[in-house]
């Protein structure tokens, strides 16, 4: 009898402490919070490595095996629960933002480019290469919703207001807008007229969609309250240049495009020169020389400074600060060899760079212009922010 | 033997559940992720509640024994690890994000308005009513860095950029900015102009600290890139409208001032308008007629619209909203008696509402102008999303 009690009361514990480990989820025990966490890719090693800016620690999760990670980018859903990244080996990953692992993955093409996530949070866009065209996912069941296939790549996927998300077909020169919940879900084509779009931007408000060209200095800018419309053709040619110096070869990656107050920056790769336009109607406004070839242009969330990073071994370690009061570069910065990725903390106090030679993730005081933390990373490329969920466009 | 080994079993059993259960924290098992949650003041029972747009739940945790809630406000460190709420009972209490239970607190007065936390998340400002001053917070240990006195009441609290915090003395009718790092560290004590300061605001980029007087049309104007030039006084009456009727009797929580695109929309409490003011030059633009009397203005992150609520029985259960292109209302939303707040989430897909009168917090989804949730709470007030700390001022 006392043997069964005793059997009894070990079997009571067992299922107490089974029904405990149920009750309580094993905890990630990483450094800091998900709100200071940025996610870095390692382009060579195909993983991303995480840095807690505030903590100045890298965490020692690293997510392995990701595949070719070149010009991958991540977007967040408004929960921050998850990352979702997008890769050229064409699968689409989810990373779960708390314990930093891979939560989640559907293969949705041979070559993926470009992602976007309605406002919502419910749907994921895939900009397609190989096969072209768009696959829309379920955010929540990681499954494919839809196939959109076409025979054109298509790039420069991103969100707008209504949910809505809006890309660019290569070599099909069409702007597409996309209702996840309409049917068919593609719900305008628009010629993106004359050139071959490479990539595209929305600007801040989601309002304007502007469309790069290869080998073009035009641009063409669609209106999305009035997409009937069509597109308008912009020529970011400064007048008072000649032609030849005032035409760029080509346009870096537009994400790189930084509003501040009235005014869009555009990094004319090719030329020492930022192009200045007016938001509202993109009229060429004024050229900002620099010290060299832009790549990207980043707004500090004040919108009183650009921060600019070059191409070219004598010029890709530093940064221009550029003010956008005088439209001059108001002073320069060292930061770390071929810088790849610039990206502000929040509210500004800090700004996180990438100096791909030196293998280094650097982290910046934006206050005191002071390089403050350094890490060693492998071959570090993009850095993305779980706080681009609250910005659109991102 | 036998009954020894069942007994050895047992307690090894025991030992390995005791590990299991330090190995792994509690988990909080709420629904959702922090990203959308918002946390919602329960005025009259001096609690928080939590819910959760994208689950549409409630949460079962109530953060109770707050204390007086009055006009009580909060703010967000950039690593989402903590909310912090400024008490009419003059307590700081921190909450912590994940668990939803308070996470330490500190007496700084008698009686406190509002709060300000550094872009770097160091430190709190609390602005003081009784006694007077300002009190700076270690945001981490939760203690009393500096206390300054002041004869006068404070209020208007908010960050700005360089990890500077600005506030505005009542009696003492001047403006301090205050910089942490430096001592002392009130750096700059401006003339708020003519006419008893009640609250400020700062804009979206942290440029310009904007004072309304008590019983007054005029508004002081202070661009923190040149404190040293003093305040700028300026009048919200119409030129078009008769003095009488364009002076207002007195303004809103400026926090309600919404800026969209080139504009900064002005709800003038005792009419049924809206003041249009340029963003930069802040020189009337025209008024925008309501259906009643606004209290709180709140923009699109899309800036395309700006949803306004109102005072008085009539009104108080409707949001009308204003088109920023054609400057008027293109509809109204009965959403529930007597609004007391609304909220939008991150990127604009759906407006948190609180309605007073009914005890109903209200999700409309602002993309169809429909409701499609409400929730019972006791006397629901403020909503406070972790996403205000992406934005400068909140």
């Amino acid at each position: 009898m006392a043997r069964f009690a005793v059997l009894l009361s070990l079997l009571l514990a067992l299922v107490g402490c089974r029904r405990g480990h149920a009750a309580s989820k094993p905890s990630p025990a990483l450094p800091g919070t998900l709100g200071t966490r940025v996610l870095v890719v390692e382009r060579a090693s195909g993983s991303l490595a995480a840095y807690d800016w505030s903590e100045r620690t890298l965490l020692p999760n690293r997510i392995e095996g990701l595949g070719d990670l070149h010009h991958a980018t991540m977007t967040f859903g408004p929960d921050l629960h998850w990352g979702f990244l997008a890769t050229r080996s064409g699968r689409l990953v989810r990373i779960d933002l708390d314990t930093l692992k891979v939560d989640g993955e559907v293969q949705t093409s041979k070559n993926s480019i470009d992602l976007g996530i309605t406002h919502d949070g419910r749907t994921i866009g895939v900009a397609e290469y190989i096969p072209g065209g768009v696959t829309l996912v379920d955010a929540r069941t990681m499954t494919v919703k839809t196939r959109i296939p076409s025979s054109s790549r298509v790039t420069g996927m991103v969100d707008a207001p209504g949910n809505k998300l809006v890309c660019v077909l290569i070599e099909g020169q069409e702007i597409w807008i996309l209702d996840p919940a309409a049917s068919p879900p593609v719900t305008h084509k628009i010629k993106a007229g004359a050139g071959m779009p490479y990539d595209a931007m929305i600007t801040a408000d989601g309002r304007h969609y502007v469309v790069g060209k290869l080998g073009s200095d035009g641009i063409a800018v669609l209106d999305l309250e009035k997409p009937e419309a069509g597109v308008r053709e912009i020529s970011l040619r400064d007048p008072e240049l000649p032609a030849d110096v005032g035409s760029p070869k080509k346009l870096p990656h537009m994400a790189s495009w930084a509003q501040a107050g009235r005014f869009l920056f555009v990094p004319l790769v090719g030329e020492k020169r930022l192009a200045v336009l007016e938001r509202e109607t993109f009229s060429f406004v004024k050229s900002v020389p620099l010290r060299g070839h832009p790549v990207y242009t980043v707004r500090a969330p004040s919108e009183r400074e650009i921060w600019v990073s070059f191409s070219g071994e004598e010029d890709d370690a530093w940064l221009d600060v550029v003010d956008t009061t005088s439209l001059t570069v108001k002073r320069s910065l060292r930061v770390g060899r071929r810088v790849y990725h610039l990206d502000f903390t929040p509210r500004g106090s800090h700004l996180l760079v990438t100096a791909n030679a030196d293998d280094e993730l650097v982290l910046v005081d934006a206050v005191r212009y002071e390089v403050v933390d350094r890490k060693k990373l492998r071959s570090p490329s993009g850095i993305f922010s779980p706080f681009r969920a609250a910005r659109i466009g991102l």
